[in-house]
């Protein structure tokens, strides 16, 4: 197939062995893998998931949940403290699958259960510790509170608590990611204590990608895995070959006075999510082939506008790059990237 | 109506007169104006542009350029170093409309000349003092030489220089900006003393929204001014009334405890653009409206995950959001958020 704009590759072969592994280890662990699909928002990829006996899924939106209900999912989490807006379409969505739903108030309990018109599961959002939302893990009192109200809710059926150890993502190497994964599995220990017939289901592709050990824990949701990226590399989530998403961009100009090549790839194609090296640099993309060069440190996108790419390169490389060649380029986030390329991407 | 999820509103007559503002100051100064579409990428709003008199247009790429041909333009230039690899699509266009490509060396003047079906017109591409692409503005004898190229090509029809003064974007204030204007100026009056006959097409939203004087250019392609954003505010390039574009996304969860709010409103949303205020703070939107809170400097969107936003307001001001609350954000750059929000944007 001949790469002619700004095109999304999955490594179809490369994604199964993600997902392979994960499930593995989920086996083993005798938990449940509930994958994330907002990395993907694939049906292919959904159903690449089923074929290795995947059944349930987490997602991000209403949005996202009717689009899998749609495409042959019937048990979705929405991994997101509950729009109370999108009521309708809630209970459009628990007519016809098993939905289950996040609240973390009392306002959304009561709401539910005056709103809902057929039954759903939820799990009470449980921060432990990232700090974007949900209950302290160790507010016990308030944690207790809740559960009660929805043990009293005719319409709630009561699943457990739910949480996200998105710290991970400061993390810089697999120790770190340990550390702070023991950490959490500590507090969830205490947690469990208190509530010992709730299940516990746990996010986070670094700690679920590094930990083997997940006591305590009933089931587990990471969603980037599929793919991996720039960012989880240096995470210490993974290794750059198992890295499933890849951009390809053709070279438009190329500056060797100033080490530059433009590329067509830009904001609306990668995202304007960056990453910043050790050293400060921060960039947009690492190359990952150019040419048959292979990845190089010293090779990557250094700035985005709307559709320019500038990459950086040593001077001794740029005579090899001209006009209409294709380059492939890591992306620092590949969840935002592919939701830009829904409408350009190729399985390989 | 009613908004249940993230929302891109526009604002018709605030963008009708950002437009009516830029055609008159066109015509005052006796130039043209193309205003870029990238920042819309709306057949709406081309129309809006069509019932002001606006005939021709700008844009970043080949696709948009076929989807504005199909929505009544017939005379658009793709302001980006060409990609030869989509010549298919080029022959496509210049069959049907009047096509204006850039070219910034001699292999595309080659290739266009080799695989060209119908005439197109082009423009060389400068560099002012960006350094993002094209050709130094004061190289005169590569641009004689590419101008020589284009001149000999039987395809090809010279237009002039074409200039980006992205630079701009670092200004903070509009006395910054026209400092910045005027020494572009200077650099073209210098070009066009060496090249009498070729036009200017110049460009960027700051510039052309402060400056009143244009001597040496006859065409201006500002895009972002139809919406304007949280950026160009700071830049010095609009007042917040003047923006037109604004999100409006639903309040999840609230966590008085840490002065935050949890909207449904994410990187999937906005985009990942950030803007740093004076004081370091990186923000990732302003909020216009909360409960009829009008704009302060002190509530303003501090983190983004691929569908969170985390708003940080005043203690003070906290009890009196509730959930499904909506809150009116303006986006740093509305370039980015309206590409995310095409497919759920309202024009009021």
């Amino acid at each position: 197939m001949q790469i002619t704009q700004p095109t999304l590759c999955i490594h179809i072969n490369q994604a199964k062995n993600n997902l392979l592994e994960m499930k593995q280890k989920a086996d083993e662990a005798n938990i449940k893998l509930r994958p994330h699909f907002k990395t993907h928002q694939s049906a292919e990829i959904g159903h690449l998931a089923q074929t290795i006996g995947i059944t349930s899924c987490t997602v991000s939106s209403i949005e996202m949940a009717l689009y899998f209900a749609q495409n042959g999912w019937d048990n979705i989490t929405v991994a997101f403290p509950v729009n109370i807006l999108e009521i309708e379409r809630i209970n459009q969505l628990a007519q016809t699958i098993q939905l289950n739903l996040l609240v973390e108030n009392n306002e959304s309990i009561q709401f539910l259960q005056e709103n809902l018109k057929s039954n759903i599961a939820v799990w009470i959002k449980v921060d432990c510790g990232y700090g974007r939302t949900g209950v302290a893990i160790d507010n016990y009192s308030t944690l207790q509170q809740l559960v009660q109200e929805i043990e009293n809710s005719s319409k709630l059926n009561f699943k457990g608590f739910l949480t996200h150890n998105g710290g991970t993502y400061k993390c810089r190497s697999k120790e770190e990611i340990l550390e702070l994964h023991r950490l959490v599995i500590y507090k969830i220990a205490n947690l469990k204590a208190q509530f010992p017939n709730a299940k516990v289901s746990y996010g986070d592709t670094p700690s679920c990608s590094v930990a083997s050990s997940f006591d305590h824990i009933d089931e587990i949701r990471p969603g980037n895995f599929v793919y991996y990226d720039l960012m989880q590399h240096h995470i210490g989530s993974c290794s750059l070959n198992q890295i499933a998403a890849t951009m390809k961009v053709p070279v438009v100009a190329t500056h060797p006075e100033r080490n530059a090549v433009v590329v067509y790839g830009g904001g609306v194609h990668f995202s304007k999510e960056t990453f910043t090296f050790s050293d400060q640099t921060i960039v947009f993309g690492l190359v990952k082939n150019i040419n048959n060069i292979p990845v190089r440190e010293d090779i990557y996108l250094t700035q985005l506008s709307q559709e320019h790419g500038i990459l950086t390169m040593p001077d001794s490389l740029l005579d090899e790059v001209k006009l209409g060649d294709i380059v492939e380029i890591i992306p620092v986030h590949s969840c935002l990237t592919a939701n830009l390329m829904k409408h350009n991407t190729v399985y390989l």
